[in-house]
């Protein structure tokens, strides 16, 4: 079976995230009011085949910790779906 | 009101995206198979004030194609729940 997976990797809560700040600051140096609490974050797709829904989301989360994210700072996050 | 918008920017399809590429050759190197087709994209979350869900997504969508992403060459995926 083929699913698509995307890993969404952000820095975990609390830890200082200073490209959300850059672009927070340049949102209301454009003139926009009322937007707050930037945070980038990385999300990457990709096409899994496996046998079952539950081998494909421990593919990707093996994945997403070894190779996507660094446990230690970041916390990623796993949607699976039937492609 | 109060929104939670996540942006999602990915390249244009047919755009090539050398880092996604990269990310599937160090998978397969890395003994896992039946992985393919990694696309690497942004997303960036924000908390929004506005008065109604549609003045929400206008001015997200406004600040998503001004400076989160580049319209030429990738495009850009609202999502707005209340937060």
């Amino acid at each position: 079976m083929r699913f698509q997976a995307k890993v969404q990797v952000w820095l975990r809560p609390g830890i200082a995230d200073p490209e959300g700040h850059t672009v927070s600051e340049a949102i209301n140096a454009l003139g926009y009011s009322g937007v707050s609490t930037v945070r980038m974050g990385k999300i990457i797709s990709m096409i899994v085949e496996a046998e079952s829904k539950e081998s494909a989301t421990a593919k990707v989360s093996e994945i997403a910790s070894t190779l996507l994210s660094n446990p230690v700072l970041e916390d990623a996050l796993i949607q699976i779906e039937e492609a």
